[in-house]
């Protein structure tokens, strides 16, 4: 397939890349700085551009690989009209996008991207939708070529994987981001708490995280807790935190 | 050193494995059921017994590694005043134990050990305090037997640390039973979100937490997260926790 990808950040590197090693065209990168445009390019030895009212005739289908919030700039200066187009984000849905063109989809890539560093494992989880069968079945053989691990899912499936990937990915890195806060007050070091966390995430890969959940709150250790609250006496974010959460455990495994 | 262990548990038969391993004997093994005492004395060739008031003589030092609700019944029922007494217990103090036994100490393991399948690893972070430092050098001869990763702290530091471990694991793992179950309401596997979750671990032992904060909260993304509590719209638990962390997220990268 003939492709042309605006953007030049993690995504977009990363897309154009596995495409391009799976023998689809890359046809042009566009980019607002022609610098990160014309250095992607030569990857790829194809034409490039900051603007894309330029967008090469030759391209039939677009990948859309850039921040969320300039996605609706460009859709409103640009003719999508004729092509494919695949936008890369987890929380745009295809019906945000309606309208900018009836061959609509989606790939959204489950993990962090550096394009410094591409990923070596082919089992990063890739989301697909689109608005039609025929926009799917042409996402799909792009995405076989992007990971093994393809799903097909609705837009509210996708939000709701979003959702998901807030609450393990966003919310423990912030629990992780606590620990080292409450650490710190005392000089202890972050890396005590790493082969704990470690050893925690490699039980996912065979048990379930409910079946892994240990700790005060779901043994009801009312002593430790109260330490603990005692402890946070100073700090109410974290106090309300604690509490909260001690709740939910407690129900989740009532 | 001569060392009785109390227990025959996940820590009783790590310590008691390690110590032996390390050129120290192990003289007895008591454990309120005798055949799981019989069954770990037998690896070490030594006297067992289901009573604590059997205490051998020969017993230099006490290793306590029952369960916390059950420390202070052995203490009441049993004299270690002329002995070493080590608990093993994140969230019990030595303060909680004054009285037991002037030679009191802590050797306190920051990581779930299951006796089935003992950790390869040899630098898990190994906890340690004492009443007096005699008592200390005793521990630390033993603790470095067991960890490459032996940490002095008060007993303040230590329960500072078991703080944090709350947040940074047991909490963490709730954010993953959370997201596991919002994507089971959408029939979604786990699995999904399980190459990101590895790919932020892997980074928290070459950056710190705080530095590793993605998600719609610390953009201030607020289209997101508003789609995100329209979905939670009859989930008010885990809503309360979006809301919370959010605002707790959004405070500390201010």
């Amino acid at each position: 397939m003939n492709i042309a990808i605006i953007g030049s950040g993690n995504i977009a590197t990363y897309f154009a890349t596995k495409l391009f090693e799976g023998g689809h065209t890359i046809v042009q990168i566009i980019s607002p700085t022609l610098e990160n445009a014309q250095a992607l390019a030569s990857r790829f030895h194809c034409a490039y551009s900051s603007n894309t009212n330029e967008l090469s005739d030759q391209a039939e289908m677009c990948i859309l690989a850039v921040k969320d919030d300039i996605i609706k700039t460009i859709l409103l200066q640009t003719d999508f009209k004729n092509k494919f187009l695949i936008h890369t984000a987890g929380s745009v849905t295809l019906n945000d996008l309606s309208g900018a063109s009836p061959n609509l989809g989606c790939m959204w890539c489950m993990y962090s991207i550096n394009k410094n560093h591409l990923p070596e494992r082919t089992n990063i989880p890739l989301i697909i939708n689109a608005a039609n069968n025929d926009t799917l079945e042409k996402i799909k053989t792009l995405a076989d070529c992007i990971s093994s691990s393809v799903y097909s899912l609705s837009d509210e499936q996708k939000l709701t994987a979003h959702l998901a990937a807030v609450f393990a990915n966003n919310f423990a890195n912030h629990m992780f981001t606590i620990g080292q806060d409450i650490l710190q007050q005392e000089q202890i070091p972050f890396d005590l708490l790493i082969p704990l966390i470690e050893n925690t995430v490699e039980k996912l890969t065979y048990t379930s995280p409910d079946k892994l959940q240990t700790g005060p709150a779901i043994r009801n250790d009312k002593g430790t807790m109260a330490k603990h609250i005692e402890l946070l006496k100073s700090h109410d974010d974290y106090r309300n935190i604690y509490t909260l959460l001690t709740e939910s455990i407690q129900k989740k495994h009532a």
